[in-house]
């Protein structure tokens, strides 16, 4: 089909759209509201709502203290299911657990102690927060240095600026795999290869790729990673995070946080702690399962919709969002910051704007939900399960209208919290 | 009343309990089931149930990422519950995130830091496996000395081992208010006190008080504590653990996990970590928001049923326990593995008896629940809000007859891993 801003494409492309039956897999409360925040908060599956109402009222309710019995095995049960269905990565090499901050915290410590005589950690200086903030704990922690390399807001990380800031010096590199303000992805084979090249670990922030990218961890001999799952996984608000750890590395790294989870033969409760063999000696404390219900019933789900199958629709979902970007919006003042190339772009997209802020308000007033990112960014991700091409149709037409009238004037400049 | 072995005794027992209301405030899916493991896992509350509910289907599937408007205040707002209803803890102390191990792991590690110049840690040689493990990896860490006071695991704490541990080397005391084993309570003041005057740092894990024993931390001067959500304070099955910083120390201590949700205005996403004022410094990553509606619901329900006529209660029932054991146990091979004085109680018991494992099983079978502790003990909560003095009657009446008839040596010797 040949593209064309009319409303009509839009409808054709969802006529051909193979994954449009899994829309009705979520709830849809709204039939007016258009979700593309699903790479900030994922949408509620319908079996999702039904299991976790399941585990509280039988599993808690009926079965209590007894539901241990198969609770106990859920966040490697998890883990590997979202291994198998995502990101590439044979059994065993996956755990559910904490939060993405505390996960990185255990992974780059642990990599760190392992590199010993190297104290150097790489990061960018346009990672997602929580990744830069943790790991410049972790290198004062240390007494290591946070080498920061430049990457553009717009564009990505650098092949260039981190080859030049790898030497022999450097202990780990941690970096995004899709960045979280505009979506660049960056190219996880040839970036792990150089940074084995020199010596150093790599290890994949997962956070704005898993669920609607690829992802090839054994594959690309990624020796460390971590994600989150209420994103595109749509496991729900603060469910718990992944991390995975190269079945080659699992011996050989010890993370600081030695909790009883973490302990072989838990329930001996020994007088020293002594790491549980695999993966397991990277949990903690005791998980929450009913995140952890949701990562399972999100990556199942996904998995039934097919990981290449979500990736095509998410290249062509960004893309109409360029198309549309550049047909209506390129004279009210939008830029688009996002890669262009499909091949070097996650799965949403972001439009740079003066008023950002306040347009990506007055969108929710209308019904449309993106969010805002400092510091002048609308940004949009149409989640390839559960978005129509209509839907963004629908929402670009309602962000031309918004900018052309200038009808988000009364809303006041100051940023929320939020969203 | 005069006690009494019959039946009657307990009968008029409940009668007089104006406590007994609150026991509708609960899911029995099961009526002839007896549940003495509140203090495992609690019970589900009427209300938490329908709020989980709400958070699933409204929040989450209505709301969608709106909904972090509100969500991002409920761990400091949770917290605020606990303190004001369960640990007396003035406002802004206690903030609902991660799980004990992360949450003991980032306060010890922060003393340590703090109390630069001194490099050991005390803590019990009978303390609950996480909390050993979890200073043990600490004291590797920081090159520090984890010394291990001895403690009868039947009686609780020593004050004389923990005098004679205590010296100017001494960082940090990190003990258990009631030990998970016996359910020997410490005396918080006197133990903080002697603590203090060997110019060291004070943390005590409520995981087995909080929600059954007043806790007084202001008053007592204590400096850090931690505890779990999932027991007394019926949260669900890995609902968030909580963590409390005296106001004093707030600015002075730093938490080595340096998160996104610990930063000041945390959405302007800063070029470096910049800890927030107060307790929120303590956050880490993005925050379970169902389970710590669970917290929010459970010490809601503990608040108006009180923590003084919940403690009265507890002595109740766990008197009640030995009286029945003394009478009716005694002569099948029974001890009771607890603390006589009510005082130093807290609200379960333990039974030591050499085929504890096989007993807790076939309980188990007879629908009375409590569960099995290491290496032979029988351990029963009767959590105050739920359990009828009845409760206790049948469930020793059972336990005798199982006991007498030797009716649980079918069941193999083999320990399983959870109840």
């Amino acid at each position: 089909m040949t593209f064309s801003a009319d409303r009509s494409y839009a409808e054709s492309l969802d006529s051909a759209d193979e994954l449009s039956g899994f829309r009705d897999r979520f709830v849809h409360a709204d039939r007016d509201l258009i979700y593309l925040d699903g790479n900030s908060l994922g949408p509620l599956p319908v079996r999702t709502q039904a299991r976790i109402a399941e585990v509280v009222d039988q599993d808690w309710g009926v079965g209590l203290v007894r539901s241990w019995n198969s609770w106990i095995d859920m966040p490697r049960e998890a883990g590997d299911m979202v291994a198998a269905h995502l990101i590439g990565a044979a059994p065993g090499q996956v755990i559910v657990c904490d939060s993405v901050t505390v996960n990185l915290y255990k992974l780059a410590s642990a990599a760190l102690v392992y590199q010993h005589g190297r104290d150097v950690i790489i990061t960018d200086d346009d990672n997602f927060p929580t990744d830069r903030y943790v790991l410049e704990g972790i290198a004062r922690q240390h007494g290591c240095e946070l080498r920061l390399i430049h990457t553009d807001m717009d564009d990505g990380i650098s092949e260039k600026a981190l080859s030049d800031a790898l030497d022999d010096r450097t202990a780990l590199v941690s970096l995004s795999h899709v960045a979280y303000r505009s979506g660049a992805l960056a190219d996880m084979r040839r970036l792990t290869r150089l940074v084995h090249e020199a010596g150093a670990l790599m290890l994949w922030d997962l956070c704005h790729s898993v669920g609607a990218i690829p992802v090839e961890l054994d594959e690309n001999n990624v020796d460390l990673a971590i994600g989150c799952t209420y994103k595109y996984v749509n496991a729900g608000p603060g469910a718990p995070a992944f991390l995975y750890v190269a079945e080659r590395l699992q011996d050989r790294l010890q993370q600081p946080i030695w909790g009883w989870f973490g302990q072989r033969d838990q329930f001996a409760m020994g007088p020293h702690y002594d790491p549980a063999p695999g993966i397991d000696a990277f949990a903690t404390g005791t998980p929450q399962i009913i995140g952890t219900v949701g990562v399972e019933e999100g990556a199942r789900l996904l998995g039934e919709a097919g990981i290449d199958r979500l990736r095509a629709k998410g290249v062509a979902l960004t893309g109409y969002v360029i198309q549309l970007a550049d047909e209506w919006l390129s004279d009210l003042g939008f830029t688009v910051a996002s890669p262009r190339q499909d091949g070097r772009r996650g799965s949403h997209v972001s439009l740079r704007h003066p008023d950002a802020w306040q347009i990506s308000q007055a969108l929710i007033r209308e019904s449309v939900i993106g969010d805002y990112r400092t510091p002048d960014r609308v940004r949009l991700g149409p989640s390839p399960i559960s978005t129509r091409f209509t839907d963004v149709w629908d929402a670009m037409d309602t962000l031309r209208q918004i900018a052309a009238d200038k009808s988000y004037t009364d809303i006041p400049a100051g940023e929320s919290r939020v969203t």
